[in-house]
């Protein structure tokens, strides 16, 4: 239970980081595509086909130096069913590559419903006495809009399987204060209450570095908030998306972090998937080596700032 | 564009009602589950195939007396992506016979990638040059928890392609009042907020009969909140979810129409799908008997309460 065996990887890999695997098929080298197309068709089928193709070069590029991939979910069910069918292999993919998977869904009901949602993502599902898995991810993002029933199945199966969950505390995008800022009739603002939930909601789960199954998503963009839930929230476990791409940089993401270089990861998706377009030179045939690089860059950028994380 | 397709089909069947699609594999009669597994194996693929069998017998059974269906997605992901090709099916279907379709996705992003939310639920998504649907849904629930950069590409879609969403606000569970009961320095509650929101997001959108595309969930559970949410947000079209099992009856559930019968549409899942086992001597064979059944008597037990809608 907890985050112990991401924190294990985390400490391996001398890497705070998850690459996002977020593959909208622009972000697919136009050969990838075209010999997907001529294999599947050029529709939906086809199109995910490329997707998979693309990740598992990604993943089979990063995985002995990055400790997780993030695929969000939205990104395959564009897709259809038949991008859902792509999840499903990049996950089983990435984890046979030894890397720790968190499925991007914020994934959000009432009890009974989210019970359901456990066992699809982190979970099994029962079907004529067997115990089958849906996706099998290694943890799923969580929105706790609708409070700890929406939670608790959550939990109970973390503790069961050894997963976890993140749960969105104080999210990247521009409009994330509108709700999330607001502040209460206790002086304490809407995310900060939130992250008082996801301590409570992790209290019985914490594991040998002093991090619960409950995590929390707070964003780059906003490090004072960072610094303020790191030192609020000392058992919760940080997933940080913002960096790179959306304009959070590496002093501001080292906020995240306690005083052993643990308790955030941070995400980068687009700077790593889209580094061949970057890159100068870069044949489009190497975009894997290309999201290598991306990645080594992005360690030494953020572990620059990161103290006592051991490498 | 707003939700007047779907207030004509409830005008046109005299019935604000919208069945459930919850199929958790328990209430699938035995005789489909059994005669899936030996035709698919007794694993996902067969589940997902007894799950398709069961709820295109209930839309067969529904069609011409209810407006609406909404498919719940966690209970297809719990299949993983073989529930999820059941999922795309039934929407297609249902449409197929007249069915407005509303997917309780309960969705949720930062702007970029609720796009591809948007694509995959209500849009389209392009693949070489082809624009083609992912899942074509009518509606959306989604989660405003990340406020207007999180919604608007679902608007400017719903605009687009005639199609809404509905915005949680105040949900049926126990514990919904954990953040969404909270009073805000203002003096409003945060579930009154986002209902404000709601107003907000819908204005540009608003129909013939009055109300937007941008809908909200109000939880039958909370009849208080229903009447206050009916009054505060005269062009927000209410989904209601917990009427019947969740123990929400149709006298409280009433308090969310209008004066001319409309405002809402209420939901029945479990009811309707497992009739059959409540219906004394009812045999398995006639579980989309039962369902109809049990539609009509919901249909008469909620407009007994309600005035104004023309039958």
């Amino acid at each position: 239970m907890s985050f112990d065996r991401l924190i294990a990887r985390i400490i391996e890999t001398g890497n705070p980081t998850v690459v996002g695997l977020d593959p909208k098929l622009d972000y697919v080298p136009e050969f990838i595509r075209k010999r997907s197309f001529e294999e599947k068709g050029n529709d939906l089928k086809g199109a995910a086909n490329a997707i998979w193709k693309f990740n598992k070069a990604i993943i089979d590029a990063v995985c002995d130096i990055v400790p997780a991939v993030k695929p969000q979910a939205a990104y395959y069910e564009m897709y259809g069913w038949q991008g859902v069918k792509t999840l499903h292999k990049t996950i089983e993919y990435a984890q046979k590559k030894g890397m720790f998977v968190i499925v991007d869904g914020k994934r959000n009901d009432i009890g009974a419903t989210m019970e359901a949602y456990s066992k699809a993502y982190l979970g099994k599902t029962e079907v004529d006495g067997f115990q089958l898995e849906g996706f099998g991810a290694d943890a799923l993002t969580v929105n706790g809009y609708l409070g700890t029933d929406g939670i608790t199945p959550l939990t109970d199966i973390c503790k069961k399987n050894d997963k976890g969950i993140f749960v969105l505390v104080k999210t990247s995008n521009k409009s994330s204060g509108e709700l999330q800022d607001r502040v209460l009739d206790d002086g304490k603002t809407v995310y900060e209450t939130m992250g008082s939930m996801c301590e409570q909601w992790g209290a019985d789960s914490i594991g040998k570095y002093g991090y619960s199954a409950v995590g929390a998503v707070v964003g780059a963009t906003y490090p004072e908030q960072l610094a303020e839930m790191r030192e609020k929230l000392p058992h919760t476990f940080f997933l940080v998306p913002g960096y790179g791409a959306q304009g959070g940089g590496a002093e501001g993401v080292a906020k995240g972090f306690d005083k052993n270089g643990l308790g955030a990861i941070v995400n980068s998706s687009r700077a790593v998937m889209c580094a061949y377009q970057k890159e100068a030179n870069c044949p489009p045939e190497d975009f894997a080596g290309a999201a290598r690089r991306e990645c080594i860059r992005m360690r030494e950028d953020i572990t620059n700032f990161v103290t006592g994380l051991n490498k």
